[in-house]
């Protein structure tokens, strides 16, 4: 008789269980990792029921003191669990009992899993957000000192993959860097969303006991309460936003992988993985391969893959809460630990990369500079369009010609447009083609600096 | 020869063009959707160009005048596309030089498309999260309005869609009406990242003209402007996160459509949609089916389709812009009709809906105060647990008995426990039953009182 | 050093290695579930080694026993994994060299972990395609054999979730028992294209040591080989289209469970699941969830997540091997793994329902009969459009009046058509009306019972 | 009053309609492409009424002309909307009642909205696969005559982007155009599942009129009929699979993308895209960007994104038609609009594409011939795993040593490994490295000529 088994719902069941049905319906192997948040949660309920008169003072310290001695068996790896134990809150309160008694009996009064399921999971991906938010600033600093150190870097920039114009190396770090604190503001709002209390909600009513739900969010330190009790027990928009956050982060980090891998590549030479982030093959002794940075990019698909599952099972829902909810476990824990990976392997490649400044130095070409050219004649007054046209002109007269764009002639130029005189020469400088591009956010180095101090005061900001 | 044929790149190019690969690359289809915003981004670039010496304020005062007419003539469905004009920007400035001559050649300087599409994008999505925003409240205000109407309709709340507790009607309403506000505070947050100026940050290295960007970004009155031109012009962040925003707030409608259609079923019959929301059948005359309600529902997935959609296209793609970014715009517009349409069906819907509120009360049988009838118990002294247990036997019983749990005798109670006596009655009354769940966030009418004060705050705040 | 270390690539690394790259690189947490299959493969190609006159009799008898050894200890719990073991065919081979000394290094020869592992996992999933393909018409063949017991059984039909004509119950099983041979369709075609051989296209180039393919197809039983090296080794089509196939399953099933779960309400109160696919409630002593079919709707969600997942990492990924591939192993594992289990739990629910007949009986209404009214019309000579707007006009009577359709005089309807006489009454029978949908495919006896012969001939087509 | 505006549904709504909730109900914006398959099978429909009885020979004659009138209006041009035409199916029928009066409300008779446009997308999507057929092997033909034009070029393979092995142009063709040859078979597939007649389903029972199914079957040529009339009005699996056809398809073809624009990067300089394929920049005039490959790229998320949307609406659906199923149309057309513009772009780029063959030849370095080296060792006896590391160990000592591979003297070698002879020179050909990969499926020139040879098989096989 299920009664006998010790069952929560105790008393009503009969009939036996499929132990497929069993294992299918058990969270147990994954919830298991909330054990800590679970005995803070109920630590704080306990004293919500104390102060409602629920329990004496002495109950209380009886169960405070049987928690606590529940957490210490899980902290030391000594907690037991028991076949009937279907997720971690059955599983902390059944040997509560056995640590304390009947006075267990006490602990789950006004209290539904519904309630207490989100608040443990509220405050695991809170104290988990956190660690997100260092790792992240943790490879965004990384990024910035970097960016500072080889400031005087040049390689081209692409668009379209195509060579477009000199830019500083730092610029192209930067680039991913700012995508970076992006990431890191959506998170802060992400974490303002997670920590709020939906202690007391009950199973879908509320509370009827009386318990002081202030009290609870001062105990537990959540910036706020929900505000109904249908809604705060199956929602799970929190969950879907680190989802969807995880998702967007990883996208920026398969381009910033996507561009590494490319800029590794033989053809392009401009970077080399550091050993300790490389494989090699099993049939061929030369390769060296970035292992690291595809792993990075392959990940974008996995944790979206989370995303758009839970918003698929959450899709068309009846409200409150349904057994569909329990997906939403599985997803956090795997999402976080690949994150956390993530991020701080990112951070090992980006310290230890080599560059290669001659290849990055050998690979800027005189056409990289047509817009600049175009730009000479802007300034003697041709209106750009016609300079752009001109422009064009003198790089097809240049390849017909096959030589450099820097190579034609004065003459040459005079050909296409009167305005070209001497000074023209001076385009041809790579280093003076960069600085140009002094407006906020560009490529001069006066701005590389400015972005530099921008990224820099956010990280302050964020540590305060 | 493609020069002559007035594209954008102008000298340079040979060879034929493929019909289909032309049609293929066009935006125009969709992105003269942008045609006013393109304007708006042009006259304060000319501004730009002027301050910083580059146009006359005469050459300045022919583009915006010439801007204007080319608004006028979108305005009044005068405007005329011509076979080249592959995109909205190519459109507008191919109209404007045939309107004031070669200065128009100069109003692109230092410009590309690239900074562009992105500032008429983010100009456009600006003025449309701000609708959003306007029919989202609409919508919770309709709702809140009718909670508090309807305050005192009581009828089953159901987890699992098992009637589970005695609740308001009002607190149904609210449950979805607070899962919009979420979702409010989240359309602010994205508006907030849309509301940043990418002008001037050129093709990807800047702008190397001396445009002076702050002074862009007072004229187009965005809150900050972009920290690297590289990543300004390709990030399409916001894109993403409006595309989250919509799916997520479009899984809380769905749930709420879902929720509507099961009430309205001849089985529950709580409520009865509007005529205007309803349909008929082809060929079942007697049908009134819930169309507007299950095409809500269904939009939850052609709206997270196109998120989806836009993050596959961003996985690995290399850094700067890169033609894939192209996608973006079919998404915005199609996701923005969808939201605009969904949300003032829904409101149409709320505010026709009618309840049936003496079926609603027929719906409350008294093994829904089976968690009361433990209370009772647990206010005597029994720990919760055992309350449990003495409860679900005495669901049992009645169940083996054949009649409703409050038809049990007080005798037939007590064989469970000796705790029972005479003032178990009161436990089967519906309206004190909900009275208990007094804690903030419960349906007690002071905390379903004080959640529509919540929300009309919210509201408040928002309107400031 | 490295090649102290025992890595595949021997003898060039330096340098250290980060422990978090490390796990991060590593599958053998998961790859483990393919030592079977691995072991398998390998003996295949130490056959094709010796015919090509790489391994002696000898050294080909010595591989093959020392292979028999270790899936014995993987067998019996007594392969202990090494901290080097990074992934499954690294772990074998580790091991099998120790067992058989440097012979064991002569079994890789022309053969790479591309093309390795990329077999392995189709004789995974060949073997298991097969089990998930004998749980499926496990679950059919219980559908049908209820479906032939009950086709007695009438019950509303429902569309948009409004009572629409009365039908079988065996017609609305049979329509998701049809539903889910479809699926079974799709598998063997999924099936057909794992059941391809990659093994001898080595990492990209091929095989160049003459081993004979075809014998490896022989030894491996694979119905074909793979056509080219490059895409052999890269292609995971096979993957994602058995990913796609799980998902539409699920749909199919979280369909079948939603029907389930509205017919269990109290408000429907067609079907009861049996307490073995049910759960109680911690808080509501009178609770009976439907947890199971909750799940199942549920897993809907996580599958294709799964497979969008997958296409994600896919999408833009420069041909042939790149480590992303590696995402492909835990999708397979995973919903295998919940396919597997949500056909059993599907088919104990299915099995172990009790139908409240009395109540679907009671659900059937006359205004269900309304199309069959019209339909009355046609048969005397009115056109379907006219015929259908009288019996919407009947319809609106009997509701204005307050009366059931079945209730209107003859009088009644014929101010609405004077076609109407006394024979009308046959109209109001149920079980007549089902009858007249006689139709291939409809809900008359003979109908249901050509469904059942078509699925049942499928089943045995299946099992030849 | 409604049943004045001649909608369907005749004689029952009372009150107003919401001008959006019109807008957003309507379907005619894109069903209107069905115009001509509606027509075909409401002509079929006719027939089979005839036969039933419900329908006089004169009748149904004057129904068929009526139709082709109808038909005839749309091809011309000449066909006018009505504001109340809400979907194809009521504008024909309306057109139909105009050009032949009260005959027309026949044609309806036991029909269903539900069975009617189930039975034209099917129609539309059966003519439409054959034509994407079409254009996918106009492709894989391209790409078999381009792979045996230049079967003798040589370049670089790559696995992880580094170089890997010497390999075949043609072999690289090859590996893409296979896989186009696996979309082929499961466009069949689906094909095969699209042609299933649903017609004569009704609403959800079936038809009660005697409409013989199989006789419109052999009149709208499908290869079957559905089983169960509830599954065949609202399952989408043939929509579902088509939109994962073309997900899939295009994974294969944003990969191939994906090479083709690193292939055409300065750094590799290995193709060069047509000018037909290619566009330039506004703001740079020496850039000649890739986007017809870009946009192929992208329109992977995009598709994509149609199937992840579908199959979002379809989770949780209770059975039978639901109106969230309206989705369905558009998704297929875009994604169909979408596939014949990818497949015509791609053949025109593969047709077009000039390769640098002295560029591939110069990308081949002796590094890449390590595993050659290796086998080498194998041939004289040395076992794999030790030939790798010897391998290793060379290509070491050639990088430290600052000297290509090939470089490496006799002498050098031998302090490696003993087995090392003269012979050794033989490695160093490029020629004859391929030659060796004559395993099936390899890059020596007849394994090339092979899968050239099973390509042309299947596409012989195809148009047979």
């Amino acid at each position: 008789m299920a009664s006998e088994s010790g069952k929560l719902w105790g008393g009503r069941f009969v009939g036996a269980v499929d132990p497929i049905m069993e294992k299918f319906n058990s969270s147990i192997a994954y919830d298991r990792h909330l054990w800590e948040v679970d005995v803070q949660g109920s630590k704080a309920y306990s004293r919500g029921l104390e102060k409602a008169g629920l329990l004496t003072k002495a109950e209380m310290d009886q169960i405070l003191h049987g928690l606590d001695k529940v957490a210490e068996e899980w902290a030391q790896g000594t907690f037991k669990l028991s076949p009937n134990d279907e997720d971690i809150h059955t599983a902390n309160e059944r040997r509560l009992k056995e640590l304390i008694g009947e006075t267990a009996g006490k602990l789950h009064t006004g209290r539904s899993r519904n309630d207490q399921v989100v608040t443990d999971l509220r405050l695991w991906m809170r104290q988990n957000c956190s660690k997100l938010s260092s790792l992240l600033w943790e490879l965004i600093r990384t990024m910035v000192d970097r960016a500072e150190a080889e400031r005087d870097v040049l390689f081209p920039g692409y668009t379209h993959l195509q060579r477009a114009q000199p830019i500083r190396w730092s610029h192209w770090i930067l680039s991913h860097a700012v995508a970076l604190t992006r990431d890191s503001e959506r998170l802060l709002e992400v974490q303002k969303r997670v920590n709020v209390l939906p202690l007391g909600s009950g199973a879908i009513a509320g509370n009827p006991l009386g318990v002081d739900r202030e009290l609870l969010q001062a105990e537990l330190n959540f910036g706020a309460i929900t505000l109904n009790s249908m809604d705060a027990t199956s929602e799970r928009d929190f969950v879907a936003e680190f989802l969807f956050w995880a998702s967007l982060c990883m996208t920026h980090l398969s381009r910033m992988a996507e561009d590494l891998i490319l800029y590794g590549t033989k053809e392009f030479s401009f970077v080399q993985l550091s050993d300790a982030y490389s494989t090699g093959s099993s049939l061929m002794p030369q390769k060296k391969n970035p292992d690291s940075l595809e792993l990075i990019r392959s990940k974008a698909g996995r944790v979206f893959g989370r995303c758009a599952g839970l918003l698929m099972t959450l899709k068309g829902l009846p409200s409150t809460y349904n057994k569909d909810l329990q997906e939403d476990k599985e997803a956090v824990f795997e999402v976080s630990d690949t994150m956390s990976a993530v991020l701080q392997v990112a951070t090992g490649v980006i310290s230890t990369l080599q560059i290669h400044r001659e290849n990055m130095a050998r690979a800027l070409s005189p056409d990289m500079l047509a817009t600049d050219l175009a730009y000479y004649l802007v300034r003697k007054g041709m209106p750009f369009r016609q300079a752009h046209e001109a422009s064009g002109k003198a790089v097809f007269m240049a390849e017909t010609k096959g030589v450099a764009l820097n190579q034609l002639s004065l003459k040459e130029l005079q050909t296409i447009s009167p305005l070209f005189s001497a000074d023209v020469s001076h385009v041809w400088d790579y280093g003076h083609s960069v600085e140009q591009y002094a407006a906020l956010g560009g490529t001069a180095r006066a701005s590389v600096d400015w972005q530099i101090g921008q990224v820099r005061a956010l990280l302050r900001a964020q540590q305060a």
